[in-house]
């Protein structure tokens, strides 16, 4: 049976086609987002090679997740204007025409790593990711965590580092952990790129500071076995251990973490756990 | 069938037996916290007057929870030096010899909310309780939520008050929401308790901004349907509305939360949803 996944991210749009185990994927494309229209005829035309039977589509946010709603698959409130209140699930219902399952690409990416890299055997498995943007997505016993919609954890509230006069980039809480540490405010507290920063250390200090606060307020909310970072900001490898440490000592002994190398880990799947995680959907939902 | 439930909090010992329904008490009985035989022995006492057939434990935390550790059902790192790693779930079945069923104080007043009170229908329902600690207690889709080990909500990290020089509390993290927050931190805060402050307008307006803030950062990584705030701090009924609008302001729009007086509200129990929680949770585990 061949399942189809995609990736609808705010930049690109990942397609993959794997032959009924999500990890091998047999052909895989990857296409700039326009608008929905174009975008979703580009999927189309890949897919159009493949007799696929479902499809799982993992998705930027904020959509409508809350089954009960009648806005369930629809983009809400996104800044990205023509995807504002698109409907999305219907959508691609109507133009695929065979069964399709959605959530958010944290959360799929989340159940991929649950299920074939860094989480697996880990009850209670953590994923955030750290780009131009932040998010983070939950699996426990198996299944993703939702709400009454999915998580927004890139918006927890944090203390402000010292020596840090930057105020967040968040258009909505200024410095909520995305206003202070995605890829973005990073390039708009410093005026530069990550990557061209690389040789600043007082940069990387600072982010890990505030990431690792971030995962101390997840770790006593949802108490995780296992918390996988990634994105592309955490190419810079050194903010491992730096976050590792902060952890510790903002935990200061309160809770028994286990070995913290063994908790705060990279992600396994190379860049491909949203669109693997988008196929796997399709068996869990 | 006669059910029995134990609130078993720092101070004081609750111990209730109802007829099948929880939320119908057919007697019940209150004492302080002694050491922890001479506890149990009273609440045996007690009991030897119903034919009991199952027993729930509403306990006071840190405990052990988590199935596959060695002392599942012990209590942690206490502060209270006699209960420290006392086992107490194994003392409990050796003393009754009937099925024992145990879990935190919140997370079974958050289940007894939930089934019988301000959290009926609600899919996924957040308890929290400001008293002398700051605790906190997840329901979802009717089961308590629990990570490799219980929440330890009380201990997020957050921003401070502009206008608030404490340091906060807890001896692990300072400031905390246990340790900003709570009865406790109102107490060594101003040099008196919070129901001598109750002229004091800023007292509770810093204690709603820290409340919210808390609050806030639940909703994003947990987005509950329902929030219900109670505890003795919480007898300041102007704070809910302090911090609803708090709160408002600091989602700023981002997520659509509904009417906040509907999600933010009082427990509905009479300060019985631990013990009534402790009976619920033979049904439930
Ligand atoms: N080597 C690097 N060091 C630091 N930051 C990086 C590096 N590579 C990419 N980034 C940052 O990561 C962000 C892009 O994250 P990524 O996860 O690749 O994509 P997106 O979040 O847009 O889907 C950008 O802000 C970019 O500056
Ligand atoms: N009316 C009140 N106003 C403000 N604070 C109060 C009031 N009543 C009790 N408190 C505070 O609540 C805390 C006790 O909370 P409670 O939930 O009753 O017990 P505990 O947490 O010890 O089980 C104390 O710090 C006390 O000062
Ligand atoms: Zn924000
Ligand atoms: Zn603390």
């Amino acid at each position: 049976m061949l399942l189809g996944g995609i990736e609808a991210g705010g930049t690109k749009f990942v397609c993959a086609v794997s032959n009924g185990n999500s990890k091998q994927i047999i052909d895989k494309v990857s296409f700039p987002t326009g608008n929905p229209e174009e975008t979703l005829l580009e999927a189309k035309g890949f897919f159009e090679k493949h007799a696929i039977e479902a499809l799982g589509v993992a998705s930027f946010g904020p959509v409508d997740l809350n089954i009960k709603s009648k806005t369930y698959g629809s983009f809400l409130n996104t800044p990205k204007e023509k995807w504002k209140h698109y409907p999305l699930l219907e959508q691609l219902r109507a133009l695929f025409n065979i069964p399709v399952y959605m959530d958010t690409d944290v959360n799929a990416a989340c159940l991929a790593e649950y299920k074939f890299g860094a989480g697996q055997g880990s009850d209670t498995c953590l994923y955030i990711t750290v780009g131009t943007g932040f998010g983070a997505g939950l699996v426990q016993n198996g299944e993703i965590y939702q709400g009454k919609n999915h998580s927004e954890m890139g918006h927890v509230i944090i203390k402000k580092h010292p020596d840090d006069p930057y105020d967040g980039c968040c258009p909505y809480h200024g410095s909520c952990i995305e206003g202070m540490a995605s890829g973005l405010a990073i390039e708009k507290r410093y005026g530069k790129k990550g990557m061209e920063l690389t040789e600043n250390d007082q940069v990387w200090d600072i982010e890990a500071y505030y990431l690792a606060q971030a995962i101390m307020n997840y770790y006593v909310v949802l108490i995780p076995e296992k918390i996988i970072v990634g994105g592309g900001v955490m190419k810079q490898e050194k903010l491992y251990p730096l976050i590792r440490s902060y952890f510790a000592e903002q935990m200061n002994g309160y809770l028994d973490v286990g070995p913290v190398d063994e908790l705060i880990v990279a992600p396994e799947l190379n860049d491909e756990q949203g669109v693997i995680g988008a196929m796997e959907l399709i068996r869990t939902k």
